[in-house]
């Protein structure tokens, strides 16, 4: 561990409520040196999408030793399980649920284990609401002090880790077919269509039956006008200048994006 | 004081403007040691009563030595007092309008001063409407330097310490009667019915005329569904598994709630 | 660089999406010994008026070398310039668009250039819709870590820095006349008129034809009663005791307020 070990958090706790603060607390309890950066709490409730999501799209920008802790927790006190994921570049902790899986589909797995060790949870009868609290802040604190990974609980096979089962974005005759996995703050869609595809390409996309000519940022189109990009995540994105795509469109999650190739001379 | 102080910060300030910031800013300038950890800022404005119930709520989980600075404060500048209270387990500072009273009712008080001596305050003629700023900060500041109480203020009997007066669980004929102290984010009904009352017993709760069986666990009924529980917080809780209870029931806060026992084999 | 470097961030990212994590952890990958802290990422969405007012308000109670980091940047990607500025007391780093104006128009500025080096940007390619990632976090990092001033890019003349032009106080027969620059979570309406105009003097306010006596502080009118008062930002702030008083008015932000001064004895 490095002399300054930082956790990661993103929850759906909100911000009304102490229970982020709380989790600071136990881990401060047992590593008083840890640095913490908050990534989101206002996940919408159970949204496991959307969380895992904004963890895969943070992960990287990150030190290499960061842990990063993501409770959204639909199932809590059920038989999911508790887990850590040691990767090359980091750590994740939380529930197996497929919050985690943007991350660990993407970077090799070193070493993956169940948080079924009660030597090193806050208490031997963890509340079977707040695994945030009692089993996930405690294993990333102890993580930070040293604790092996193995000492936290019993090795699991990787391939056994659950991930969500999401739209994918696939070819046809036109270009591609995606659909909208993210609508940020600003109104923003963004699409399961990665950048890539389209670079150094002409293109444009269709949503909602509206064809929308491709630019490079948001002041190349009129104020309140709707364009398609590559946003800052990489994916290709539906964005209107100064203002919500969302708020112009019918539909924003789970929409469906028609990226039209053309022919280039 | 330890190495690495700890002060937590409570407030009904909220997220949109930059009070909390700079109220960390004064921190900042006269003790670059402290470590932040926010509570919340969403108490809902001039809530007593949530910022007493969160602010209990969450210091058993810190470090013994943390100052814990609450300010909601909706008599600032009238002659209520600024306050600081050393417990065996921490520090409160705030005003002294019951906000503090949910923790020093609970443990033992070791000396309480009112915040009157002008030399740690931030300036000699404080806002008359941001003491967070120019008294509460500075003070949790100077303390983390190793000011003793003493000379922060003027020492002051405990048994003058305001507390609220709050709806109390009764006990009747069939169980208990008590109250909804508490609404959060997911819409759980927080209780101030102790679950060491119904620990180990058959009982179910009614709250608006609804008849609620007590689980262990938010997946032990279907999604959507009303239960009763014991909450991570430690009280009879009312939710719903994977939905919000205060969205199904009539009322939230101060809504009346009866645990009825059942008779046991 | 002082043991402890500060960095605050003012963005109008808001709390749903990682984007100002990701910020942060670019910055702790450069200069992992950075403090944080948030003075808001609520501003409302490309409100350049209100992040200016925000981070004026905040910069005098930060210590001196604090880096302030704001981000409010409607025209990201565009030719507006991304700038440092090293003033006697600290440092501003954000898009040239007029919302670091309401600090250096306040302070002696030492040095200011252009941040256009790559070798300090996170890569040789920033997108198009997030300098907060590439190019704004980057430089408060490598400042931070002593990179002078001169490396990060072009000297600029501190005159051509871009300010907004915003409605001014003006002296009239009455008093003063003003208008509303800010409104706050408790919807106390700042005004643009100093409380040194009125300090000392018998004023009252006038806003939306209501005439409201000026008082020292909330309490002095009756629960829900509207005042006039000078505000704890050192402006002229309309308030309502325990309430909100852009709740009470027809309207908030940008209201005239005349201030009316009395021939005193």
């Amino acid at each position: 561990m490095p002399d300054l070990p930082f956790v990661t958090l993103l929850t759906d706790f909100g911000d009304r409520d102490p229970y982020v603060g709380v989790m600071k607390g136990v881990m401060a309890q047992i590593c008083p040196q840890l640095h913490f950066i908050d990534l989101t709490h206002e996940i919408p409730p159970q949204n496991l999408a959307a969380a895992r999501f904004s963890l895969a799209n943070a992960f990287p920008y990150f030190p290499p030793h960061t842990i990063h802790l993501a409770v959204v927790d639909p199932g809590v006190g059920s038989n999911r399980r508790s887990v850590a994921i040691e990767l090359e570049n980091g750590y994740l902790i939380g529930p197996d649920n497929g919050i985690l899986g943007g991350v660990f589909s993407q970077y090799p797995i070193v070493t993956a284990v169940e948080l079924n060790n009660p030597d090193y949870w806050r208490t031997a009868s963890p509340s079977h609401t707040f695994h945030g609290r009692d089993i996930f802040s405690p294993a990333a604190a102890y993580l930070a002090n040293g604790v092996p990974m193995g000492e936290l609980g019993t090795a699991i096979d990787p391939h056994t880790l659950v991930d969500l089962d999401l739209p994918e974005c696939e070819a046809n005759d036109s270009g591609y077919l995606g659909s909208v996995q993210y609508c940020d703050r600003f109104g923003n869609l963004v699409t399961n269509i990665p950048g890539s595809y389209v670079a150094g390409k002409s293109w444009h996309a269709v949503i909602a039956n509206r064809h929308l000519a491709s630019h490079q940022k948001y002041n190349d189109v009129a104020v309140g006008e709707l364009l398609a990009l590559v946003g800052s995540h990489g994916w290709v994105e539906i964005a209107a200048n100064q203002g919500s795509a969302a708020a112009q469109l019918p539909q924003s999650w789970g929409a469906e994006v028609q990226i039209i190739l053309s022919a280039t001379g």
